[in-house]
């Protein structure tokens, strides 16, 4: 994520509304680049996306397209003109915003779209992701927590339970986001019940089956990644022995 | 509260308004059905209802009804319409939204409603909550704090004074959030002075005479759990030794 | 401060605009009942106020008017109705809005009033403040931190500097808010240079020669407060050794 | 930062909309007056800049003029009028806000101009600049943590990369801001790489070719402060020893 950030760029208008514009510009709240607009203003207000970090991407299963948010970018501040869209098939540009890099989040958003059959992919760079990376050595473990009730099984249908055990694979952080590849494919496929992979001293990717979804679980996952962290401080053990 | 969040469910809307969106569309911001979404939006920004969990139900003393949010669905966005409207007096669904589900909150709301004559009830996944039961054992105390005053003494008209002892009892979580009629309704006869009941690993049951009063509770009893916390993590008793 | 918020009450609106009532409606952002308002929103964002606790009232010093909020309200939701005003040369009501109480604080306010010759005065229950309390002694003190420079040195015209030494006095609490007047008043007289008194287990007052001076007085304390608890955590002394 | 705010100054209106009023009125959100009042507003809600704290100047290279916000006031609720503009080549003000008073960072923000050919500089009294200023002697440093990669390497082009070490020198406070003025100058001058100087407690510089990178800077090093603060709680050291 080498902020290249440039507010020049953000401000980029076509002078008119191309084709390519059309991809984007809707009036319905629930459009994907509307969407992800405003999911990164929450994001942001959150503190996961501050200083350009993080990402999201969307897929609209009907149209076979990807939504993706730029690279280097306020987070807070993306128009739907600044989102790039992709077509889902062959992995091909079909916008390119003007003076705007594609994400180095997308190869690894693509591994849990092919892998997992997601709809859309969250990446942040929250604290307490990062802190529980410092903490939890190759994986993040929890149990017994309601909150835990948010998080599906994956491998059958339903959430897990109360006194299940959540557990999040940890990878290691690489000097190009994009070198996370294969490691992250890796871990997805190890893990075939798990929503989210955690990157050390980096932060969290985030799937689900629909965006709301996987807004879903990455606040429910964060409400976890904070509360463990708390937990420890307290000298209580993340995960309960069952009596 | 297994989370089964789906977005198009929340989108569902009836082509015509029928007489059951008359029970909570209005124009009335102090609508029971208003409250609620105003009121999710509110505890959603203090963190105590991300990822779906939390709830909260309103009870119309005139019309004799009861309103209750959904189950499993993003607390922040309900509008009116995800309302489920229920006949107070013999407890059956007189509106369910299409496509939703009655939280699973709905026996203990109505535990609070019949043994308290309550007038609202609120759930929250509150972080301070969750803390608090792994940091006390069978009730949660503190003495000698301002913010007590806000709390009532229940058993009789007032609120308690600034060196009573508040004793909120803690009660065991079970697997499904039903489960818990049992013992929360033990609870509450058990310990006729609380307006709450904490549910150990899960979050706090708070509930008052008007809506307005169980929010105030709410707040006022999350506010000494947040406190209590940081007083333990000082090292100091939250239970104030009288001279 | 018991907390006997009844919303209805807050709802009791006067048929006509009556004589009262234009003494708190202005179409003026800059009206002390406005800016209550306003003000008390803020501090519910920031967590001061929650659960009805705090408040603050407003001189008019060139109509020789006093705009206190009410009693056991909750502080975000007041509007100007709801506003107190006082005669400030005989401190008998001149406006009691129906069904509202007066604030328990007002003895305390009038006490900064008269001694000081405040403009405007503001209590909170901020938790820094309370905790504080129980980490100072006889007084709260800092030194050498770039904030305190926001304080006023009283006795004399300007501000504190750098290196200066920022001491607020703390005061027991008592079972009523009323009963702190006269040890509120002897540590106002016995620390002439103090802008707030921290009163035990309670919260905090603070007062300024205009509302605007109040409000940022308050800030910078409260931001000295939550820094002092963090720095102790750290095991780091509060007032600095000067070489 | 003697704190000598006072309301009515910021009231203080031109009669008519002078010559010097069209430097600053614009309907532009993009103009440097609008982008100083939405900025002082967000870092207002950052807990940044409370209590009149902190700054914020713009330079606009094309017009040669540099914009700074006054001294001593609520940033929060700073208004294009109350503008400074500065002519850049021969630093005379060339609009100066009746009954404001020029802010103390202006010699500071000269020297990163001057030195560093910065776009706009940031100065906040963030809590995490002040504390990590308590727990590092010389130099703050951390490394392989990836919001890392948001901040430039100044003498060259392009981001630091995830493992290398971020180093912001620190220089002590001085009773009066303008006496910072030779030590900031010798810290820029000694660290040729960094975009930031902290100040013992007392808070941090940040500047950037353009506004939105000064932003997303300090944005990410106050992550980064923050996270450290955190580390050091929790044992974890702050520049990871390399295998």
């Amino acid at each position: 994520m080498p902020c290249e950030c440039c507010h020049k760029e953000i401000e980029s208008k076509s002078k008119s509304e191309s084709d390519e514009d059309q991809l984007v510009i809707s009036g319905n709240a629930e459009h994907p680049a509307n969407l992800i607009c405003e999911l990164c203003r929450n994001f942001y207000e959150n503190g996961w996306v501050t200083g350009t970090g993080g990402g999201i991407s969307i897929r609209d299963r009907e149209r076979e397209l990807l939504y993706l948010a730029p690279s280097g970018v306020q987070k807070e501040r993306i128009i739907p003109k600044n989102i790039f869209v992709m077509d889902f098939k062959n992995k091909a540009y079909i916008r390119k915003p003007e003076n705007l890099k594609p994400s180095a989040c997308t190869p690894l958003f693509i591994a849990a779209y092919g892998i997992r059959n997601a709809g859309a992919c969250i990446h942040t760079h929250s604290q307490s992701a990062v802190l529980c990376t410092l903490l939890f050595d190759k994986v993040f473990e929890i149990s017994s927590i309601e909150q835990i009730k948010a998080i599906p099984k994956v491998t059958e249908p339903g959430n897990l339970w109360y006194s299940d055990k959540l557990v999040i694979p940890i990878i290691e952080n690489t000097e190009k986001e994009e070198q996370l590849e294969s490691t992250l494919r890796e871990a997805i496929e190890k893990y075939p019940g798990t929503t989210a992979v955690l990157v050390r001293r980096h932060g969290i990717y985030v799937w689900g089956e629909t965006v709301w979804k996987a807004k879903v679980y990455n606040e429910a996952i964060d409400y976890l990644l904070e509360l463990a962290i708390k937990m420890r401080q307290l000298g209580i053990p993340t995960v309960k022995q069952l009596e």
